[in-house]
């Protein structure tokens, strides 16, 4: 028998005492990654894999229903293609990964793996777009990418990593502007309503853009640490790249314009968010919607007479009931499947024992609370299900109110300081000069998050940038950041 | 407006004249690909990219429902790592696609961007597995692949192509053994069930192995102009890459030994064949049960009133039915949408009209057969249904009838290069000595696709190998191939 400690969550680094290696734990502990022999590169492991899937699942739906459609782009790039816009190239030729052999030989031109894919969808788009009967034309991928990172961390910033983008073509700048809010909007609810989690919805600044948009929207969010992640962006891309790729469609009035663009994104990093958000010192903790195992089984005294045959037969029930259930019926004891359900995140452990099967009942656990309730076997589909939301709802509420409670508005530049330091996000109104926001940068480590809607619904007036003590025109959420 | 050909079914080049151009001009035509920037990596557009999805959620569900889980390897191998199994780096190595630069850096070890991921696999398996309690483990995953291809076709052999590869590790050789069988039974369910392709099932020669496999099993098929296409395989690994990588499990007699695994994969190749099965000189033909969309609408007079009404009203009812229906309403002509319709391969169009709409019935026509039905409105869904099943059986049939019509057993070497030069699968006694069929392919281009399961269930006994004289011990499908 493999040899395993009765409380193995004892080898997780608490969360107070080192975040990075707690984190680093439970990735490796609830088996979501592994190392690879190629620096930077992670084998993502079934249940990693799995929660990718239904995130995936979640938003391959709404991208359909929204007009969708998925193709598959080239993963190389030759690089006079990619040197093609400007800026993006400035952005990104710094972190690609060239490909000079191929088979036998040297390469004429060298080859980039995609860090994304702008110029070849804008290729295409050059030669099937003619009319605006063409228009929209509205592609998503799901594919790999390489970005050369000098750090690296599972999920969270890896040299390769999975993502979707969408790239869509449009008649009008407004319509383009539309499609980047409506994505946008996705996003936030499948961080909201899949992953529970809650985000801050906003407008980067144009230091933070991405290289070759107009604008970029972002969704932000605090992690337990009170540091920010970006978990997903959707660009507007203007004309840049039609004008140069010359993507030209023939107007409704009979006149050659260039189409206006828009892309955007998310990634695998979005798991390391949801570890980060939800998890804590006894492993990873799973919102019920994304989980891919939802309930487990644990036979209690599974030798007696009965017991595994109960067990079976519940896990059928609740199979049929459509719940992704487990039975955990393997000779190890009751305590250490405990202890590694907990782990794994999985959100509700179902004890069966046989004291609970005379009395027509079960032990539920919850992963988020500890708590244990005794459910009847009547409508127990019913209590299932209703504890689940319970469990969704609760994890949402808790990150939210964390978030909140790290989230501080203020004018002054020693509380800034202050809740810099301390984590979360400072708001503060903002002058809009690149030059102060870099200043604060180098003073604090903290970059501009976003300029949220919310905190910029209306215009900012007789307002001072904290900051330099200009007029201020904007309020930004300020953070250090992943 | 667009400028259309009123019949532009005849740019497509006829079968009979040039098949290899035949199949370009549908591939293009239809929409499935396009070509990009870098030779040999194709872009696959939203229909070719919808059928990729339909194949993928046939196999992965049947693959979740045998057990196995998804997981994701790294993109790049290091050389070092690549060249661990002997065998398996001699059939791989001289078509590798390779990174030498990642960011401004030189790499100090060159990088393969993966051509299979047997060695990845290996490398982990080693990490994770210790006992017989960690068995099987039954993994798999979706990625894209690079081979350095010299000569290129759309779908059919592309430098960079998506697939899915399976990779198990098993207690003993009987275990691995099933598990291959069981995977190419998978393969052929595809194959027959969803895609109408009949397929001839066996094992390949020696020289036909896959490289590092102790056996590879096969499914072949007859394309129309009677070249064979290998359209997945299912390789019994042995414990070659066990041995090379010290993947060793304590058995349950508490004893080392080495694993046993199996690898499999079937790729975007089957597009491919599925255009090279079915599509004829009006364009793709599409199994219903694959076709992204599977009937279509066209309105006749759809000036006249009543009629735009009539048709959405249909499309919502067939949705409610859980067809995939689209209805085209733009202001081309029904002649023009007709020809559009069979190039794209849609299984049924639903002409509706004032006439039809007045008589309570809709027109159906069939790309099969070209048969136009009229239906009445009342049970429309179960007619359609039924309708579609019938397309799906007629394709089958008609291609098993070509493909049977093109197979021939013989004994006599003159019949053999008679049905070589024509086309299709000679079947002959063979003397299973690689030299042997190495002239054979040297004489008559044909190579050994297989020996099926079917042509082998005895023992040969008292046979000649018709191509060398010697004392035949199997029996084997020979054709030109893809």
């Amino acid at each position: 028998m493999k040899k395993v400690s009765q409380d193995f969550v004892k080898d997780i680094t608490k969360r107070e005492v080192d975040f990075a290696q707690w984190y680093t734990d439970v990735v490796r502990k609830a088996e979501l990654a592994d190392y690879s022999s190629v620096k930077g590169c992670m084998i993502i492991r079934p249940t990693g894999y799995a929660l990718w899937e239904n995130i995936q699942r979640f938003l391959d739906t709404r991208f359909k229903e929204t007009g969708h459609e998925n193709v598959c782009m080239p993963l190389l790039i030759p690089e006079s293609l990619l040197m093609r816009e400007a800026e993006h190239v400035e952005g990104f030729a710094p972190e690609v990964a060239w490909v000079t052999q191929g088979g036998q030989n040297q390469l004429a031109e060298k080859l980039a793996i995609r860090p994304t894919s702008e110029v070849l969808f804008a290729e295409h788009y050059k030669n099937i777009i003619q009319s605006y009967r063409d228009l929209p034309k509205l592609y998503n991928q799901w594919v790999n990418v390489v970005r050369w990172e000098k750090t690296t961390r599972p999920f969270l910033r890896t040299t390769e990593f999975l993502w979707q983008e969408g790239h869509t073509c449009h008649e009008t700048i407004e319509d383009a502007e539309a499609e980047t809010l409506r994505m946008l909007e996705i996003y936030a609810e499948a961080c909201e309503e899949l992953l529970a989690i809650p985000v801050v919805r906003g407008v980067k600044t144009a230091n933070e853009r991405f290289a070759g948009a107009a604008n970029t929207y972002t969704l932000e969010t605090l992690m337990y640490d009170g540091k920010a992640l970006q978990i997903a962006t959707s660009h507007n891309l203007g004309n840049n790249f039609a004008k140069a790729f010359d993507i030209k469609f023939t107007d409704r009035n009979g006149e050659l314009q260039y189409v206006y663009q828009t892309s955007w994104g998310m990634t695998t990093r979005t798991i390391g968010g949801l570890i980060m958000v939800h998890s804590d010192d006894r492993g990873l903790v799973l919102p019920p919607r994304v989980a891919p195992t939802q309930l487990i089984i644990v036979p209690i005294a599974q030798n007696k007479p009965g017991v595994l045959d109960f067990a079976y037969q519940l896990q059928d029930q609740l199979k049929e009931a459509d719940f992704r259930v487990k039975l955990d019926d393997s000779d190890k004891q009751p305590g250490w499947k405990f202890n590694e359900s907990e782990m794994k995140g999985i959100p509700i452990r179902i004890e069966v024992g046989p004291r609970d099967i005379s009395q027509n009942q079960v032990i539920a656990v919850r992963r988020d609370t500890g708590e244990k309730i005794s459910l009847s076997l009547e409508n127990l589909d019913v209590k299932i299900a209703e504890l689940l939301e319970e469990i969704q709802r609760n994890l949402f509420e808790s990150a939210k109110k964390r978030a909140d409670a790290k989230t501080e508005y203020t004018e002054d530049r020693e509380v800034f300081n202050q809740r810099i330091k301390q984590g979360g996000f400072a708001v503060t109104p903002w002058c809009e000069d690149g030059a102060c926001e870099e200043k604060v940068k180098e003073d604090t480590t903290a970059t501009a998050r976003c300029m949220s809607f919310e905190n910029n619904k209306e215009p900012v007036e007789s307002k001072v940038c904290p900051h330099c003590g200009k007029e201020a025109t904007k309020i930004v959420h300020w953070a250090r950041a992943y």
